[in-house]
């Protein structure tokens, strides 16, 4: 372990010649050689090219549902063999609290994104965005968004803090969208993404080219860079500021960079409030967990004045009762180092600017403390990294380095405000935040507060006695919504459930005709060509059925009888359809007309084919909208065409999507609406397998 | 009119103390004068900060439909005086078919976005971007999407060729959004913004503070923008590069550059079919019109080899019948000067280029052609901006000039390949583009094409014979589809409907308790306080009704007879109702189950209030999930609940969303959708009003 640390290029584990020039990690508590870093020789245009080449062929074979289901086995396989990654990490300074977010977290992320990506996007390459625009009075002219992928390398470029989640935050994205990574960890620990990489590599699921690992410095690289490639970077503004001037034009560069979170205690959270409490909770975890070193950490504790000293004495109690600084190898330790000694010095010359810009320690102090050792004896560490939690005070929450200068440890300031308008001011001028939470039980100040910091913030979190127990907390980013801020966060977004994947393809207006539409996107357009070839679709498996295939029903006459029958039935005696006089008073119907509901259960009736076949089950209907009123005589039929095929990777059936028009006998729409069917793969059903509510997609 | 031209700055109209440094604008066809620009001495921070102040406020206060609303109202005040924005287009070298992209473009961009505004957003102030995400067990957190309004200002610099579509496909959106617009034009064509920009003022429709225009140069300005500023940059690529540079930190900065794009001509698209027929004459088009001085013009022709001498041959037939070259005040012009003779040396001196890098002239001369003159007179016009359409011809399709030079005028290259992957080959070199189109009616070609350049395209169009006619055009972008490309063509979206409105508001996570996220979206989310006062929801008008206003329903029995009836009265006898052994056999019922339909139908029964009151229709359904089977036996119940209250500005109606859950005896839920009514505003019901159809929204 403290030779060279390898990388995974082209497929194949490569690692330098020689040690020169090679970067020298060391264990965060006791200073000991973990390993050396170096790229010295590595063929970085070779990488590159590997995964515009290979990798896009290996992915482009695949569907989204094909890769989503890759990403839960990768998921499993790093499941299997975590307790790996929680001993490594401790090298880095992760207590296994720690841990929870790195490596459980990345791991949740690759499952995260394996369910969206089957219940969120088509099992087929092409997405469809939004509804067709038509473009031309006879329908001969549509307009539809689609996304296609695009055509290089995503490279990420990550920070220390986050070896395993960071990376996979970005990788499984990119994975699902068919774009290779290569991805580019920070030098302090680096080795544990090399781990997770060579579990996954020895796992023989990955598709060629799909993943690869550069452990090391990256020269040279943005002169590589072209049209189609992105570049996704985590760290400092000044570092992304530097790489952006540096990407060539058409390729994608999107930063999120540490910002200075705020936390705001609303003006109901008074001290004895289930809200002051869950503040104080939170502050306390986000202070301590990964001794501080997060880019969503708190770094500005934002409460009403008259409530700091509270505040700090319940954080102080609280830390005192549960917080025991250590080695992460030894017993009972609940907060580790900082990942080296040069980033625990970093955070110190940050406090000595708070300091020097009128910040007074009001809990903590700058000396090192004594800790936890793992021999569970306690003393000095002089080669760890070790640091206390610090509250900085600031009799003027205005003055500029409170908001602008980062203290990328255990640190937050406290500063007080008196109107809600004062305290969203604070927020302001952190100059766009990762995220800001607000505890308040009021949901008055909510909307006033977030109408004036929304605009600052890539995420705000409530925090409020409904959810102090369940709420994921203000640090922790989770797959399901966007992650990074306006301004000095960086301006970009990661994660956000398939917002992510979109990221990584291009979106493209097409124009055509109903039937270039279809064949593109792979779903059906009104007034594309259908098939009536004589067998009823419903007795045509998924393998069988093809997009168009259409049935046309008979005509219907509807009487007054049967919206009187229906009436009774239902018990729906609206007046529309039971009284013509107040119906004739209505705006939009010419006299009594049938229930619209009456019509949707008949046009089943009409289109239904109803012996034992294929179609399993109507789970449902979208987007139905009653156009034209029905009335007494009026006639009508339904057309009835497979508008979308959706097989499913793991199950023996999938979904069909049905487009179904309603007309009257003059040819007018009545209705419209899709209809959401699960239809067995093969001819035969399969066999029974459990409840309808695991199998119906969201 | 040969004096200073005006600026409109903090609603007041502007005009410089004297004529230092003023550029000189000269008519495009007569070289007279007609018009100075300058800005010395203009308060430009007075004019951004008035924007973020005033404008913020004024626009602040009203919802995106009363937006909505003063844009159509924009749109008509226009409109009416339309003719004289054709008339002063005329000395910019516009004919009045230019003008229709322009002046008509430009006010078809504002009812579009009228329209869409009040279709597609609510009739509030927080955009709800996708579904809830649950992030605890127990429904206690939330996760949502929501976008607010950016709080600076939009800057947009815009190029000469549309000063009025141009800056008016920047401003609907930015409008519509709540975020105030200065507009800086183009100073050649800097008099046509400044006569639109004064309609409009006299039209004293303009909230305080939401449009003002520099006419002019903008020093120093970008060291005024801020985080929540925007700038909305058209022209050339090199500039925007610059401005890029230039742009600090969190102002969201997009540009939309000139790019070399291309036109397919598939395979099948062989002389003789529609699809060639519809190539030439789209070519022709973009030749010609503006002199070919749009973005988005076709600057190269990729056709099958063996085809471009009949591409030529058609293309010099076409414009030896159509096109007459004069000044646009003669009769009978079809085509324009250039918009200055600067601007047709720098087409020139583009053409040398090409010719340098092989090219030849197959159609045209670089010659000044004679011209008609408004008299009717034809001969030469030693100061007119005039130059005939050009085809150039290369030996050689991939070389280097033909892919990255543009002369920005009435010229394009002509390209041949061999197979399909050549033909993309070809369009991905121009390095991204804004626009591709391929004439085909060929559905494989489509698809395979599509496959290989989407990813370097912001819009590709499918032209066949199905839509020749219809059509609207390689080079005209239409409201509701992005306009941008990667890469070269600046890598921005404009337009696209309702996307580029969210350009101009920031995307937040927000999460929290049902209740805030409640009150933060103005939509009710499960969860949430619910209220049942005993009235009846349905008695309650627009404006009595409140979200979280809920009715429980009593519960009902479900027999075999009721199923049976059903099946009877619907025709619907699909086995899993009317056969016991066959649905045991399904994977998902347990036995005979009622239809999905009866169930809706019959909580429409249970939920219903019957008599005349406020709500008027129930004019769909939306996300029906049927999730557990309804045996024999079951009892069934319904919630109705007021999720979301849309009035209408226009209408004594609006819409009302309605949350519906049906639960069995065992609470389990059986189905849940939403419920969409047409309610009025007051407890009166409209008078008459027109067809159901026109009141139904998409």
């Amino acid at each position: 372990m403290t030779g060279m640390l390898a990388s995974y290029v082209a497929d194949q584990w490569w690692i330098p010649a020689d040690d020169t020039d090679a970067a020298v990690v060391r264990d965060a508590s006791t200073g000991e050689v973990v390993t050396r870093v170096s790229t010295r020789g590595i063929d970085l245009a070779g990488a590159l090219e590997h995964a515009r080449t290979v990798g896009q062929r290996s992915l482009g074979e695949l569907t989204f549902h094909q890769r989503a289901v890759l990403l839960k086995q990768f998921a499993m396989a790093l499941t299997e063999r975590k307790e790996e990654l929680y001993e490594l990490s401790k090298r880095a300074g992760s207590t296994v609290r720690d841990s929870l977010s790195d490596v459980d977290g990345g791991i949740g992320v690759l499952f995260t994104y394996s369910s969206k990506g089957r219940r969120e996007l088509p099992n087929s390459r092409v997405y469809v965005d939004g509804s067709p625009e038509p473009l031309s009075k006879d329908g001969s002219f549509l307009g539809q968004h689609v996304y296609t992928r695009l055509p290089g390398v995503a490279l990420q470029i990550n920070a220390f803090n986050f070896p395993m989640w960071g990376a996979l935050e970005k990788f499984a994205p990119a994975f699902l969208a068919g774009v290779p990574t290569v991805v580019k960890p920070a030098t302090p620990s680096a080795y544990i993404a090399e781990a997770w990489v060579r579990i996954l590599v020895e796992s023989g699921l990955l598709p060629d080219g799909s993943l690869q690992l550069v452990s090391g410095a990256l020269p040279g690289v943005f002169e590589l860079l072209r049209l189609g490639d992105l570049v996704a970077f985590t760290g400092s503004a000044s570092t992304a500021e530097r790489l952006r001037a540096q990407t060539p034009e058409g390729v994608r560069f999107t930063t999120e960079t540490d910002s200075i979170n705020a936390s705001v205690l609303g003006p109901d959270a008074t001290p004895g409030t289930p809200e002051f409490d869950a503040y104080v909770g939170q502050l306390m975890v986000e202070l301590t967990t990964k001794a501080g070193q997060k880019c969503t950490a708190i770094r500005r504790a934002i409460v009403p004045s008259g409530t700091a000293q509270a505040l700090v004495d319940a954080i102080g109690e609280k830390i005192a009762r549960r917080i025991v600084i250590g080695d992460p190898h030894a017993d009972g330790v609940t907060m580790g180092p900082l990942v080296s000694t040069q980033q625990r010095d970093e955070v110190l010359a940050r406090v000595a600017e708070l300091e020097d810009a009128g910040g007074r320690i009001l809990l903590g102090s700058t000396t090192a403390p004594d800790v936890v050792h793992p021999d569970g004896s306690t003393g000095p560490a002089p080669e760890g990294a070790f640091m206390a939690p610090l509250l900085v005070g600031f009799d003027d929450a205005r003055v500029g380095a409170v908001h602008d200068v980062e203290a990328f440890g255990p640190v937050a300031s406290v500063l007080t405000y008196d109107t809600l308008e004062e305290a969203a001011d604070l927020v302001g001028r952190g100059g766009g935040s990762l995220v800001t939470s607000v505890a308040t039980h009021d949901t008055d100040v909510a909307v006033e507060l977030l109408s004036r910091i929304g605009a600052y913030n890539g995420r705000v979190l409530f925090l409020s006695r409904e959810n102090a127990r369940t709420s994921t907390g203000h640090g922790a980013p989770v797959p399901h919504l966007v992650h990074g801020g306006p301004g000095r966060a960086g301006g970009g977004e990661e994660l956000g459930g398939i917002r992510a994947v979109l990221h990584h393809m291009q979106r493209t207006a097409i124009q055509g005709s109903p039937d270039m539409l279809t064949a593109i996107t792979g779903v059906w357009h009104q007034g594309a060509a259908s098939v009536d070839e004589g067998t009823h679709p419903f007795r045509k498996s998924l393998a069988e059925l093809r997009i168009g295939d259409q049935v046309r029903s008979a005509d219907r006459e509807v009487s007054l009888d049967d919206i009187e029958t229906f009436a009774r039935f239902t018990g729906d005696t609206f007046y529309a359809h039971m009284d013509e006089d107040a119906a004739s008073a209505n705006p939009f119907f010419p006299g009594r007309v049938a229930h619209g509901y009456l019509l949707v259960s008949w046009a089943a009736g009409l289109f239904v084919d109803p012996a034992p076949g294929p179609v399993l089950a109507n789970y449902g209907l979208e987007n139905l909208r009653f156009v034209t009123p029905v009335s007494p005589g009026d006639r009508i039929r339904v057309t009835l065409t497979a508008k979308q095929i959706t097989p499913r990777e793991t199950d023996e059936y999938g979904e069909v999507r049905w487009d179904a028009v309603i007309h009257n006998q003059r040819d007018e729409i009545v209705a419209q609406y899709d209809v959401l069917t699960l239809v067995a793969k093969d001819a035969a059903a399969p066999a029974p397998s459990g409840s309808l509510a695991s199998a119906v997609p969201a």
